[in-house]
This record gives structure tokens, C-alpha cells and sequence, in this order.
């Protein structure tokens, strides 16, 4: 790794104007003194680049839409804040050796800016799901030949990681990781099925983005984790459970192999995961909210209905079955919650439409678990087509 | 440390006929292609030590009580077991170097041959709570000075051990211990003063000693235990917790500067804490019960009401004074238990009897911190005289 000067690590900050990307730049700004900033990325949105590069005093700002270049320019004048913009400069900059670098870019561009970041070893914070949903061995193959240090922030995965503490995970009998439940966990069948977005946009306990929020009321966030924690610590699908707490305070639990259990417990703020990938192998202090058991009062759990909830049913599935299942559920998924949003599909045609894209696939032969990112990517693509031919007013692609 | 032939560690079980002892027993009967046993050692119970001595196909088994020598020695006539009797040879056995050492015996005997275990290095689980109730500063100094791995298999500061995962203290902002909050969790003061022997020991959770009932049905077992956080872990009293937790689930918790929480569960099982102990750094099969928390549906936490259980508020006051004053709880609290078992006082005159002794210990000077261990058992011995002083039909000692 790449020593800061005046004894200060150096990061990069992949998806800085994003609500991961806020939390980081918040900590960052706290702890200034111990971090300096190389460069930060955001897909399109240059005012908010801009602010976050004058914030940290960062020497390089890009933005991936290119079009957006001019405003970034304009808002960083006179700043001594270098600027670039497209694809091509969002992979330059992730691949400037630093310290640490936040991996918090969705989509494709993510994919991409993360493996350049990988590739040059050191800390890698990972928020972007697409690496290991979509690209997961192939993703993980080249974390392990660059030795870089993959530190999950997520709120379940680094739960499970601050749980297993270092420890192998041949003694670890099982992983869980906690589901809130979603808004719809006491409802029954036939009116979750009916469900509109707005019912389901009123989340319990997180304030997130719309897909996101989706993909809480449907399962299927809990079930990309489990795929996602499948890659990330090596523990196979048997191993991995998903238990419902609607409090959601408690994030994971790993079991040992001799009944001890340790938890990953924290208040509902970002900031509290992506400052242990910060900080690690130590510690920084953050503003957050303290867990105050007393105060909560109890806790409950209770097994997720997968009759209920069959995306995490067809997650699930998904990762037992292997291959390329899982990139195409994403996929799937990704074009039924555009449509469900978009009232072109009931709730419960979400999971209809991920089951019909994964059948799909199975039946044109595109099962093989993509073998570099660039298949991974083909074959989001292809299963998005799938996907979006099924939505009512489409017809099948040609064979 | 020394090495076992064929590659099995060798360990020495110091209070092998206890629940704790048994645990242990148990455990390494179950892997006994691990581990080969040096000795086994009791207080008096001659059948006892011979039977797990024949179990484990243990070298020697030791009974502290020199009368107990000739049942011990014809009840393992034949065996090939060497037998020994009295203090010194206790003291002998638990200096024999060994990689592990169960240090399970309580009392005077069991301070003088953990001290011992520790002295020649190695691995020293702990379930003895004098070592660090009444000496704890003299006897951590004794563990720096060896070397040794001091590993308690107490529930709580086991949880902690593994919720703090080999991190530094530097980083945590509080431990929290958990109590099941016994008995009279319930109960208004009134009915808790008038308690009877027989209704502390219905106790909710574990099956336990009569003394250690009365410990958790008054809470004192828990302020002790944080007396024993405080030394164990190095965490300054103000950073200690207690929090009431009926379902004793989760038995510790670890909160770190970032906000994170991590936590250790388990059933109630002596064998997961000892499994863990025996197996550290690696981890040893057990077949005690899984945590499984939907099926468990709830767990609740209340902050400890230190008007109704003014035990627990007196070993924190102890514990925050520091020197002698934990010394003197532990010893007065002994005799106000033993007091109380035998209807001489009542459940409300215990805390009365403990606080009594600590101003009496404290209006004769007895409040520095005992250097030595020998020091800290003569501090024991005055402060149970104090105690025994303050019973019903007891005059004072002169002054």
C-alpha cells in the first residue's frame, strides 16, 4: 500500500455524491487529519462533485457522464481541484494507487471502477452489490491475485465480519444475516400481492432509495446478501440463513462450530459500518446513534415466509442452483421493480417476472457462471432483455 | 508452552469433580485424540476424582482434603493413576507444565493453585472468581509477568472475550454484561426483603450452586463479575455495564468507538464457554444447543434497579473505590449468603450485612489494595470476621 505523506493513508472515494458516498465524505471530513483524499467519483451529478471535492480538499474530481464535465469544471474553477470525466477517466482515477478506496458506484461503471481499484491491491470498502451479485467468483478470483483487502460495508456483511473476527470460517456451523421484514410482514398473500408502491416506499427503519426500498418489501435485498455473503466469506449456500427482526438492530450473527454465536449490532447509520472499513484494523469515533438495548426494550426474530416473500425464495434458489442464476435474478429483478414502480406490474408480479426471466435463461443454455466480468456483464445485459420482453406490450427477442 | 506427544496438547483440570470441572471432563473426553491429561485435581470428592481421573486416563489425580487420600487411592488401586493428598501436592500438580490448565477450584485453595498454573506459562482458563474478586490486581500482575493466556469460561467475560475478538481496549467505549435479573426481577422491595431461601432458588435459567442462586437472585453476581471485567479486561469502571436480559441469550457485549456493537450469545450450556477455551484460538464440535433465535421470538433488556437489588449497587461502589473495598464485598457477601441459607438473616439483611462490613472494614483501614495474594487472603479472612462479627449473637472483634 501507498503511504500518505505527513503520515496520512490516502483514498479515493468511488460514488462520492450517493448516500454511502455522503457518509463517507462526512467521516472523512471528521477525521481530515488522519486521511487525504485522491480523488473522488460520481456518475453525473458535478454540483455535488464539486462540493465534495472543495469539502476534502480532494486533488482530482471526475464524473463518468462526460456531459457533465463543463458544470464540474465551472464549479471547481480556481479550486486547484484537477477534473476529468467519462468512463475511461473514472477507471484512471480508481486505479491510482491509494490507501483506501470506498467502492460505492451501482451499475456497470461500478463494476468496472472497482476492479481497477482491486487490481492495484489495498483496501477496498466495498457498497457496490453488482461485483458480487452479477460477477461474484470472478470478482472474488481477482481480489485474491491482487491481495487486496475486502471490507464490506453493507450493514449485514460487515456485521458478519466484525462477528467473525478474523476467525476462519471452518468454524463457523452457520451465518444468518437479520431481514427487517419489509413493510409487508404481517400482511397476508393476497394484499401484499396487490400492494402499490406507495405502500411499500413507507420502510420501517432505513430511509433508502426507491429500488432499494423495493427490494426490502419483496426479500429480495435479503437474498442478493446472501448471495453477496456467500462470495465475500466463502461459506457455502447450506451454511447461510436469513432470520426476520423487524427491530433491526441486530445486522448478522456467525455460529460457531462449538454453539457460540457472536453479533454485529448497530443503530440504523451508515456511517457506523463504513467507519470500521475506515478505520480497520482499528477504530474511529463516530456521531452515530449508541445501541441502547434497555431503551429498545426487546427484540424479536421470527423465520422469513418464503410463500409470502418468494423473491427470497428464488434468491435462494438462485445461489444453490450456481452459475449464472444469480446475475440473471439480479437482472430480472432489477427490470421487474423498474416496472413495478413505473405501475406497469402488480407487486406480485415481481416475483412472477424474475421466476419467467430465470426459466428464460435456463432454456436458452445461460446457466455457466460467467468466468470474467466482462461475461458477467453480457449476460446482465442479455437477461435484462429477457426480462423486459416479458413485461406486458413486449414480445419474446427472437430466439 | 510444552508440547504433548503425537501432537496433543497437554492439560491439567484443577477442580475436576464441579460443574465446571465436569464440563471440562466432558469436553475432552469427546476429543480425546486432542488432548492427553497430566492431572486432575478436587477439593475432597475421592470417587469423584477417581472416576473422571479413570475417564480421561489422566497421570495423576489430586485431592487437596489429605483425608479423602484413601478412597482416592483405593478407588484407583489397578489404574496406573498416581495419586497425591494435601495443599503442597495440589500446588505441585498445577505447577506441572502443561499447555492448558481448567482453574475451577474455588477458594483459598483455588487463588493458591491457579497462581501457581499461571506462573509456569501457558493457557489458563479461569472459572475461579477469586483470583480476580479479591486479588485482581496482583493476580493480572502475576499473568503479565508469566506470560500467560488468561481465558475465563465464565459465560459473560467469555462472551466478551469473543465479542472484543482480540481487540484492543483502546477501542471500546463500554462492556456490558448481561443478568438474567433472577428470581425477584419482578418483585416490589418489600417482597424481596422478606424472600425466602426457597424462593431464590427457583432460578429462571441455569441450575446452579445454592450460593451462587443467592448471588443472582441478589445480583451480587453480577457486580462481581464486573469486578472481574474490570480486571480481565482493563476496561475502567465507568466504561462497565449491566443491563437485565431475562432470556440470558446474549451474555456480553462489546461497544467500540465507531459505534458498532458486537455480541456474544449462546445457550446455557457451560460446555460452549469451556469449548472455547479448550479449542482457542481454534474452535472444538460441542453438542450443547444452538441458539436459535426465531424460535426463541424475543428477547427483552431492562436497565438493573439498583433501589431493589442494592447488591449490585454495592459492588459497583466497590468496584469505583477500588483498593480493598472488592475484597471485603466478596468475603462479607460470603458469610451474609451462607447467613441467609441458614435462616439467620433475611434476604434484605444481605446487602445490609455486606455494607456494614465494607464501613466497618473501612473505619479499621482496611482499604488499600492487597500487593500479594497472600495479603489478599488475609484481607478475606478479616473482612469474613468482620462480617461473622455483625450476625445475629455476634459481638465485634476488639478493635
Amino acid at each position: 500500500m501507498v503511504s500518505a505523506g505527513e503520515g496520512r493513508r490516502s483514498v479515493t472515494v468511488l460514488g462520492a455524491t450517493g448516500s454511502v458516498g455522503l457518509a463517507t465524505v462526512d467521516l472523512l471530513e471528521r477525521h481530515s487529519a488522519l486521511f487525504e483524499v485522491e480523488a473522488v467519483v460520481a456518475h453525473s451529478d458535478a454540483a455535488g462533485l464539486a462540493a465534495v471535492a472543495r469539502r476534502l480538499g480532494a486533488r482530482r474530481a471526475v464524473v463518468a457522464d462526460a456531459t457533465a464535465k463543463p458544470e464540474l469544471d465551472a464549479a471547481l474553477e480556481g479550486s486547484g481541484v484537477t477534473t476529468a470525466a467519462g468512463l475511461s477517466a473514472v477507471i484512471d482515477a480508481a486505479a491510482i494507487p491509494v490507501d483506501w478506496t470506498m467502492a460505492a458506484i451501482s451499475g456497470a461503471v461500478g463494476l468496472t471502477a472497482t476492479i481497477a481499484a482491486v487490481r492495484r491491491g489495498g483496501a477496498v470498502a466495498l457498497a457496490t452489490k453488482e461485483c458480487l451479485v452479477c460477477a461474484g467468483a470472478a470478482f472474488m478470483r481477482e481480489v485474491g491475485a491482487a491481495g487486496a483487502t475486502l471490507l464490506p460495508v453493507d450493514s449485514e456483511h460487515n456485521a458478519l465480519l466484525q462477528a467473525l473476527g478474523g476467525q476462519s470460517v471452518d468454524a463457523v456451523e452457520a451465518m444468518t444475516l437479520t431481514a427487517s421484514g419489509g413493510p409487508f410482514r404481517t400482511w397476508d398473500a393476497a394484499r401484499i400481492a396487490r400492494a402499490r408502491p406507495e405502500d411499500a416506499l413507507r420502510h420501517p427503519t432505513w430511509s433508502m432509495g426507491a429500488k432499494i426500498t423495493i427490494d426490502s418489501a419483496t426479500l429480495m435485498n435479503k437474498g442478493l446478501e446472501v448471495i453477496e455473503a456467500f462470495h465475500l466469506f466463502g461459506v457455502e449456500a447450506a451454511r447461510l440463513r436469513v432470520v426476520v427482526h423487524p427491530q433491526s438492530v441486530i445486522h448478522g450473527l456467525v455460529a460457531f462450530r462449538d454453539g457460540a454465536v457472536t453479533a454485529g449490532l448497530a443503530s440504523p447509520d451508515m456511517r457506523v459500518p463504513i467507519a470500521h472499513a475506515l478505520g480497520h484494523p482499528g477504530r474511529l469515533d463516530t456521531p452515530a446513534a449508541r445501541v441502547d438495548l434497555a431503551r429498545l426494550g426487546a427484540m424479536t426474530f421470527e423465520e422469513p415466509d418464503l410463500a409470502r416473500f418468494p423473491a427470497l425464495r428464488l434468491a435462494l434458489e438462485a445461489l444453490a442452483a450456481g452459475g449464472g442464476a444469480p446475475a440473471v435474478l439480479n437482472a430480472a429483478n432489477e427490470i421487474a421493480v423498474a416496472a413495478f414502480l413505473a405501475r406497469r406490474i402488480a407487486f406480485g408480479g415481481i416475483a412472477d417476472l424474475v421466476e419467467q426471466t430465470l426459466s428464460d435463461a435456463a432454456g436458452r443454455g445461460l446457466t455457466g457462471e460467467p468466468a470474467t466480468v466482462d461475461e458477467a456483464l453480457a449476460l446482465d445485459a442479455e437477461a435484462r432483455a429477457l426480462a423486459t420482453a416479458r413485461l406486458p406490450g413486449h414480445a419474446l427477442p427472437a430466439h
